[in-house]
């Protein structure tokens, strides 16, 4: 015989609780088991990504994305499955090309940033300002770039944390604002990215009147080369892009309704827009399916006690949703016991975080002991990010979670035509869902409380 | 004192050989570190990249790259730089789409195959009848795919020695042919490459009178899984074309003229032109720059015996510059000692091949010597194929080598916008350059003869 050693570290925790809480890890065990060899998670991506594709905000995908929620929700059983309307504003891309003009004639790859001002028509043509370095172009006087476009090349490091992102992300959201404040008439950053592919990543960023978009990290150093050689470069840039500022959108819903506490509600979910380029996998199908797969895999050991409740927010790229959904469930957030959103692609959990009140409750034992053999390390830390969909409801006091994914590769991808499904590991996907099944599992089937205790 | 153990191996041989034999050896050595400590092969192919970019034969940019290369072949100190012009067909791509238009809408990543025909204006729709091997559509009867789009999805294997190319490379070459036989009105495959990535490659096929295009192998699996639900998919295809059969196409010649044998000629090269996504970098771009890199460095020592010739090829993609060369040098063949072409990227070289005859010769003793601290396996077999653009002159009885460059990941970036200078690494680029200049170097400096002796 032979006894997996996760397994007997699990039975040596189990056997020192109180009989409740004993069946509260063996149920966690259950769960998590069976999220580990089912394919839920992986099939609700698969459709998504193969039966609508790109969706983004404003565009009919997102309205058959929509359809799609219902009755995905539908099918796997959940109750109470709705749409909450709501509007928001819509950018949307239109032809774009750009390409050096002289001394060396070349087409560039590039993606407009969500927010970009169009061209006039026929474009704009102008010598390029490069800076390595956002800070060197914060740091030109106003009006120093009157006639040209701006250029900032700087690199994205590739952190497990994904903290890259943040670090550089403010070259494409105030960018271009910066750059139209010192006078210049077009933009263009290096994507945020770790990728050395030709291909674009997009986002959304400040609106400022001239025409913004990212280049392919390879065209960005391609720029450089040109640059150093000491002559000025001159892009001609061509852009379309609209903009709805009343845009409809929907936060899809279903719900596993409790059989002790239905209004004590859990909410988690995953966005259900995505950019344009990719088939939105990875950001934020995956999140879709984890949370939709979790929750389903949580309810299927017998109705748990508190109602367990999954959101398909329908604008989180350009926002929206989660202003929407906090201001829809105002009235109801004393309820919500705890809000997670899963929006960092589909590779493993490698560390959480638990709201410190709730540390010690057998619940949130029975869901640590669960995640011995997932190879989660549970920080001593408090949560600190959340999640742009739950933000609302974090600013209304609800407690939240961050269960953090490896985001070696997630900005290898984002945003880009390279999100697609084959870049999703069902192995790690699974592990993700495994995580998120036991944490719904045992706060529904338990009183834990993650709000902390008024002082006596 | 530490001595490096590969100085070591390098001079035990060189002890035990003759005196002429030892200068040879002590020059190859010297020529080779020469070579890893220089900068030129990565300047050429920088300046190649950055100036001139993408040179399909036949546009503007292939007569740039023509007056590039007399340029940069006379800046190098060459001597006889010239250009020999010819004549070939030039396909050239026009705009090109294509879209899932039911039951699924989506866009789909494509590049037209060489020789392609142009659909009607408006395009063409049409259902799909996909094929997971090539020999499943050979397979088909003869009209048995009419007014459908034929795909086939084979993948291609990732191996060293780029053999997975070969192995599914009729499913692009002869492809557009097969379908057409069996009544398709337009084929599309899965690129020939083993990225993924959602860039497509291109790269020649047979005119077959019906359009036909490359998907990205991440469009290529999409199709694999809206086919696996059972229903028709239908596509819609855009795609224009011109094809000039008389383009004009001119090679690039530069030489070190031999001392005491100057008509006795050792001709190495890669190719000019490239396909349009890309910038050409390894695709031949750094053939160029590594043969170019290479007969400079085994000049520098001081004239050698023989004549070192460069040819930039100015046609190989869409083949015409191997058979034009080998036309208009047809009656000096028997004077060429030797022929080595470089395409094949610019990652290092891990084995040869080196014509029988010659194996014992001192000079390639002192080659082979030169080669130990490069880490080259020297193999037993004789070279098998040599290159599109010296197949001419190996018609012609011109022996020809084969250096093997690592093509594990060559065909992730081949015909693709992402063969670009970013893909190069300088080291591997320097030890490639390292292997050519030992070898013209004994070669040029010696009278090693790889021809067969007549029988006595």
């Amino acid at each position: 015989m032979r006894i997996l050693p996760s397994l007997i570290v699990v039975a040596g925790l189990v056997a020192a609780m109180p009989a409740a809480a004993q069946d509260l890890a063996k149920g966690a065990a259950a769960v998590r088991d069976k999220a580990l060899a089912d394919s839920t998670g992986w099939d609700v991506v698969e459709s998504l990504t193969t039966e609508i594709g790109p969706r983004p905000i404003g565009s009919p995908a997102m309205q058959r994305a929509r359809d799609w929620g219902v009755a995905t929700l539908k099918r796997l059983g959940f109750e109470n499955v709705h749409v909450e309307p709501f509007t928001t504003n819509a950018w949307s891309r239109g032809a774009e090309s750009a390409a050096v003009v002289g001394p060396w004639p070349q087409k560039l790859a590039i993606l407009g940033i969500g927010g970009s001002a169009p061209t006039p028509p026929g474009g704009i043509t102008a010598p390029i300002a490069l800076f390595t370095s956002y800070q060197a172009m914060i740091d030109q006087p106003v009006g120093s770039l009157a006639g040209k476009i701006a250029v900032v090349t700087q690199k994205m490091p590739r952190n497990q944390d994904g903290s890259g992102y943040g670090y550089v992300g403010v070259q494409r959201r105030a960018g271009p604002v910066e750059a139209a404040k010192r006078g210049a008439v077009g933009y263009m950053i290096r994507s945020l990215s770790t990728d050395d592919t030709r291909l674009p990543h997009t986002g959304a960023g400040a609106a400022a009147g001239i025409p913004a978009a990212a280049l392919s990290t390879v065209d960005a150093e391609l720029l450089e080369h040109m640059v150093a050689r000491g002559q000025p470069v001159t892009v001609h840039l061509e852009m379309a892009s609209s903009v709805n500022p009343k845009a409809d959108a929907w936060n899809v819903v279903g719900e596993i309704k409790g059989s002790e506490k239905p209004d004590e509600v859990i909410v988690v979910g995953g966005h259900l827009d995505s950019w344009d380029p990719g088939t939105g996998a990875i950001d934020d199908g995956a999140g879709v399916a984890i949370t939709t797969a979790a929750a389903k895999m949580a309810g299927s050991m017998g109705r748990p006690k508190r109602t367990i409740r999954v959101v398909m927010w329908g604008s989180e790229e350009q926002e929206g949703s989660g202003a929407a959904y906090a201001a829809a469930h105002k009235d109801e957030a004393a309820k919500i016991i705890v809000a997670g959103e899963s929006d960092l692609g589909a590779d493993r959990i490698y560390s959480l975080s638990l709201p410190p009140p709730a540390y010690a409750h057998d619940a949130m034992k029975a869901f640590r002991a669960s995640l011995a053999p997932l190879k989660v390390v549970v920080l001593p830390s408090p949560p600190r990010q959340g999640g742009s969909d739950i933000a609302g409801l974090i600013g209304l006091k609800v407690p939240f979670v961050d269960f953090n994914q490896d985001a070696s590769r997630y900005f290898d991808l984002h945003h880009s035509a390279d999100d697609t499904l084959d870049k999703i590991d069902p192995a790690s996907l699974a592990q993700t869902v495994a995580v998120w099944a036991s944490f719904l599992y045992t706060v529904a089937n338990s009183d834990v409380d993650f709000r902390p205790k008024p002082a006596p």
